[in-house]
C-alpha cells in the first residue's frame, strides 16, 4: 500500500469508520453544522482521480454513488453536494454532503461564508437538525449494509 | 429531453461551449481568476447524479475524468477540485478547478473567502495567471479532440 508517514488521511487514528474495504473506508464527519456528512477515502495515497487505473476509479465513484443513494432514502436531503478537493490533503477523499433549505450555508457552498439568518431562520434549523440527529444511526446501518452487499 | 423552462443550464445562451455531446456538454467558465476552469453540463434537467441511470452516470463521470486529464497534461496544476453543487441551479453540473499553490484562495476552496496575500504573492499570481492564458487554446483544443475521439 502506498503510504504517506506526514499524510493525516494516512494516519487515520481518530475516524468514525461506518465501512471498511479493501481499498477504501468510509467516515460519518462528526461536524454538528451538517448533519449526515459523510467521507469516503481512498486507502492509498494518491492524489488525483486520473492517476487511478479505471476499474479503481469506478470503484470509488461506486461508493460515492452508494453514499448519496443511502443518504437520500434515510435523510432525505433537498440536494447533495459532492466535491473532491485535496488542496490541504492530496490524498484522495469525496466529500458527500446533505444539504437541506433551511441549512447554515444553503445556497452556498458550505467552505463559503455564511449567509446571514433571522432568529426564527436560525431556531427553525436548529429543531430541523436535531430532529435528522435521531436519524443518523439507521442512516449509518442503512449504508454499510448496502456498502457490505456491493462490495468487489 | 427533460427540460425546465426556469432553468439557466436548460437554456445555455451566453456559455462558451468547448464540446457538444449527445447528452453532455463541456463549457470554458470565464472567470479570469481562474485560467483553465471548465464545466461539464448535462443536458436534461436532472438534480442528483443517483437519478442517473448507471450507463448514463458513467458517460458522465467518463467525460469529467477527459477534462481532468487534459487539465493536467496541457496546464499542469498542483491540484485538480471536482464539484458538483446545484444548490442554486438543481441541474447536474460539475465544476473542474485547475488549482495553483499562488492561486488567489489556494489551499482553501474557490468558494471560501480569500486568504490574506502580500503584493509580491499577488504579483506572482499574476504573472502566473498571464502565462496560462496563453496556454489555454491549446487546452481547448486538446480537450475537444479527446473528447470527440472517445465519444460514445
Amino acid at each position: 500500500m502506498t503510504q504517506n508517514q506526514e499524510c493525516p488521511l494516512c494516519r487515520s487514528a481518530t475516524e468514525n469508520v461506518l465501512w471498511r474495504g479493501e481499498r477504501a473506508r468510509v467516515i460519518s464527519v462528526d461536524d454538528s453544522a451538517y448533519p449526515g456528512y459523510t467521507r469516503v477515502i481512498w486507502h492509498d495515497h494518491i492524489a488525483e482521480m486520473t492517476d487511478l487505473p479505471t476499474a479503481h476509479r469506478d470503484e470509488l465513484m461506486h461508493i460515492v454513488w452508494q453514499v448519496e443513494r443511502a443518504l437520500r432514502t434515510c435523510l432525505g436531503p433537498d440536494k447533495v453536494n459532492l466535491a473532491q478537493f485535496g488542496n490541504m490533503v492530496p490524498h484522495l477523499h469525496w466529500h458527500i454532503i446533505p444539504r437541506w433549505r433551511a441549512d447554515s450555508h444553503f445556497p452556498e457552498a458550505i467552505w463559503a461564508p455564511r449567509p446571514s439568518r433571522s432568529d426564527t431562520q436560525i431556531a427553525a434549523w436548529s429543531s430541523q437538525k436535531a430532529a435528522l440527529l435521531t436519524r443518523l444511526p439507521g442512516y449509518h446501518k442503512a449504508l454499510a449494509a448496502a456498502l457490505e452487499q456491493s462490495a468487489p
